[in-house]
């Protein structure tokens, strides 16, 4: 960005086995100094397809995002759905890597259609929030193109800034929210990233039988589940289709992570969206990434059958909903639209305005005050830069001590004191605070969520099993087929690559995965001190288990002991 | 705090041979988890003479304040004159260490008189500055208690508070400034502690002979050197003696950190103070502790005569004059006065300040437009609150990303690119970024302060010299005696213990401390990503030298490596 040069290069074959988050560790510990200020020349934002992006083969789009997070001061890959993953692989490109940075105050687009590339100057384009920056671009490059881009969060350089990503669907917006990747994007002056990936050839495939065979029981064995297949909650009900559960289990953040029950949780349903949504004549059961078999989304619509959101999902109904004290699906779609457009997370942002609640700059379960610090953050001003910094910062400036955010970053819609094995992922996680890098709800009846026992072992299990699907492009709702059976995976990337690997190397590849982003922490400055849960959660009973953290300290010490 | 009980105990026999700054990193090391939040009930906040402290040895009676802090998350020393070292010490207290925190919303006030301690309520002292605090408790106790006090901005937990202290003249104002103490003093619910030391017998001493004649032949150096005598710089001009020098050296932080010398430096001249208070009547030569036969203070009067500050030092023209492009004593003065009262640092307020003016919100060279941001910190509006937290957070909040601080601590008014050896005492001291933990100027003919040869080795001197003044009650203009002949030290340290110490001993001790703060730092989560300058200094050229720092890191990493 400070040459404003694109240039395309063959892959480094150390790079060569690597796909997604692998592939961002591997770039990450190899070029960029861990100690460098992440918003600063040195860093770098990466963006990749995982191994399997762009065949077509189910729930493998997804784009990973990367670099050194302004959040956790550690590496960061957060990934999401929409087009952007299978685009850029069908342009054949296995990372995108964007390095140094351009005059201060100027913003950029890139644009890349074949196998051109260019950077635009996109000064005009400034303060436009991502809807209108997607629909800006699709105006001029037409309806097919993917845009990548940042909100007013993002150019601000806010650590709750996403990067948002398009999908088929107009309405669609998709962030890869996590660790403030959308201020990295914003250091870089670059306000979005334009695919067309129309034209392109199918990617060649090392054995294409092996591949087809494979990738057609990984699709059966999804259509075929009880839970993924056109019967199940999942697709069904969408990622809310825990919200019972997870109040239940009493782990449903409110009020700020005040209690884990939220008596108002019956109207955040899964159940409760698809009633709503198909009432309305919304759309339900559409899928976030092309040729996906389970089609998990919906289009949230207002009582007018207007599309709000699309998607409304699991974190967001927690962290703007119960987080906020609010108990109505109208109220939190039209917040995370806010979120959306304003390029925020809607995980970071839900609980600083949580924080924010605390300090008494909002009310719990009043909408309007939430919408109103909303607008600040999109504004801009003083009181908007704190809370867009995200819940860690918030709470230090407000002076709250219940802030529940650990490495700096927010804790998505699980509280840790009732779904400990949350807690030691959120914990120990290389990317801190993420239930993708390693969720225990999942394996609620395997483990005791409120016990100590067995939570260590079973968050690193999760944590492995996070890196395959992180690395190869799949979802985490696609994991059942080859969680179950790891050859099926290892079959469809010798299907696609003809690397001949066995269970043995997909393993070592996932292990991999976490050694390096461990390295590379390591050298940022993370220490063991850095593996904690926020204070008070060690201390402060949450209702209605009336529950603390108590996973001691040396199972977290211990955890990659063995890696 | 938790049980309001004030409890008398003997002292540890580890502890005995430890005072002032050793003694806090000893209690901090041994009773305090280095992974403690801060503010949060499990840290310590400790106060402790130096072992010289009450003795009446010139220049010995500092009071060290102490804990984790909320600024560097490492243990804390900051030490300040005033009254407090002395009279702690004739009370026979060796440190008064407050635990525990009280009901939120609750404020207490300590009373020790004699061998009675008292908590009192306070919750009326609430939103006093710490003028009116010690005048409230003067008028209560009578003009001859010392006050030790936070103010607003230790109230509202900020990074930038400290703890001040009263000295004998009504005016006097002396701050434990640095490292964010005040604000582990507001989570404690202490609003001031007042010590009334009428009435106490002189100290016992070991060996009274040899006490007697090392305290004389030490007072004897102070008076006869052409530094600290009545003829010296250092009595006449005080610290801002060095104003002239620094500037010339082109290491004067002017316009946050952006220049090396300011066009208007010869307003702020230690000259031009005597110059100025002479003319308006107000006093030069005034101690701060009892007993100072260096004298360097001053009460700094406006043009009607009337006392302003006392006394105006260096660090404060530095970071509240040319750092923010002012080139007027008076309004410099006026600043001081507002941070005084507010119970900020004026290192740490002023650097937040520049930053502000970086981000628009003041002018450099504007009195008005900063003191209405000292207001809004007074006031704890959400901008106060921002700034109130320090320079990194500021700059962090406010999306500048020239911020001259390291370890979350602003650095005092030397520019390391031009001061190098003071940039590695601000990356490797266990302290952060503060000057009197070993402050290279003085060293300027001796090692060339533009070059990198040598910079490691006179830290590291530097830091050990201090450790030894810090642990002992002695001012750093005191040094000059001690280091020459450090068997002085041992003279004076051996007579009023007779503790049978040889100058191998008191090396010793001085290594210790920073190996047992270095300890608990390394606990604490320090690591050597936490002892590096801030990235744009190692870029961006500083005039009129255009020097960036460019000591290697590995310097930084092995400076103790032999400690």
């Amino acid at each position: 960005m400070d040459r404003l040069q694109v240039r395309r290069e063959p892959v480094n074959p150390e790079y060569e086995r690597l796909g997604g988050r692998a592939l961002i560790a591997g770039i990450m510990l190899a070029e960029v100094p861990p100690q460098c200020d992440p918003l600063g020349p040195d860093n770098k934002l990466i963006f990749a397809p995982g191994l399997l992006g762009g065949t077509g083969v189910s729930s493998s789009g997804r784009l990973s995002v990367g670099g050194k997070s302004p959040l956790t001061w550690g590496v960061k890959e957060a990934n999401c759905g929409g087009n952007g993953g299978s685009d850029l692989a069908r342009l054949g490109v296995k990372a995108l890597v964007v390095e140094g940075q351009p005059a201060p105050e100027k913003l950029y687009l890139l644009h890349i259609s074949g196998t051109t590339a260019e950077l635009l100057p996109a000064d005009d384009w400034r303060g436009l929030g991502t809807y209108a920056t997607a629909a800006k671009a699709r105006e001029r490059w037409g309806s097919g193109c993917t845009v990548i881009s940042i909100g007013q969060a993002g150019e601000y350089r806010m650590g709750a800034a996403g990067v948002s990503c398009t999908g088929h669907k107009e309405q669609d917006s998709r962030l890869a929210a996590r660790g403030g990747l959308g201020a990295l994007m914003g250091s870089k002056g670059l306000k979005a990233i334009v695919l067309d990936a129309s034209g392109t050839q199918s990617l060649p495939l090392a054995d294409p039988e092996l591949f087809r065979s494979s990738a057609r029981r990984f699709a059966q064995e999804l259509v075929e589940s009880p839970k993924t297949g056109r019967k199940g909650a999942m697709h069904l009900y969408g990622t809310a289709a825990i919200v019972a559960a997870v109040n239940e289990m009493g782990a449903f953040p409110t009020r700020n992570f005040r209690e884990g029950r939220f008596e108002e949780a019956d109207n955040l349903t899964g159940q409760k969206i698809r009633e709503t949504v198909l009432e309305r004549g919304g759309q339900m059961g559409t899928t976030c990434m092309p040729g996906c078999v389970i089609a998990c989304c919906n289009v949230f619509v207002d009582p007018q059958g207007k599309p709000v959101v699309s998607t409304l999902q699991y974190e967001t109904v927690g962290l703007l909903g119960s987080n906020l004290g609010i108990g109505n699906l109208d109220a939190v779609a039209r917040l995370n639209r806010l979120c959306n457009d304003y390029g925020l997370d809607s995980i970071e942002a839900g609980a600083a305005l949580g924080v924010a609640a605390d300090a008494g700059l909002a009310r719990f379960g009043d909408e309007a005050s939430f919408a109103a610090l909303l607008g600040e953050i999109a504004a801009g001003s003083v009181l908007g830069r704190v809370l867009g910094q995200g819940a860690a910062v918030a709470g230090r400036v407000l002076g709250v001590s219940r802030v529940p955010a650990t490495k700096g970053q927010a804790m998505p819609a699980y509280d840790p004191r009732a779904l400990k094995g949350n807690g030691v992922t959120y914990a120990t996680s290389p990317m801190g605070a993420d239930h993708t890098a390693g969720n225990a709800f999942g394996n609620r009846l395997e483990v005791n969520p409120l016990g100590v026992e067995g939570q260590r072992e079973l968050s690193l299990k999760l944590q492995l099993g996070a890196a395959m699907l992180d690395s190869t492009g799949l979802c985490l709702f696609a994991r059942p087929p080859v969680f179950g059976d790891p050859q099926l995976m290892v079959d469809m990337i010798n299907g696609r690559f003809g690397w001949g690997w066995s269970v043995a190397d997909l393993q070592e590849m996932q292990k991999s995965v976490l050694r390096m982003e461990l390295a590379f922490n390591h050298k940022a400055g993370h220490t063991a001190a850095d593996a904690r849960l926020p204070e008070y959660m060690t201390r402060e009973p949450l209702p209605p288990h009336n529950v603390v953290f108590d996973v001691p300290d040396s199972e977290m010490d211990a955890i990659f002991s063995e890696l």
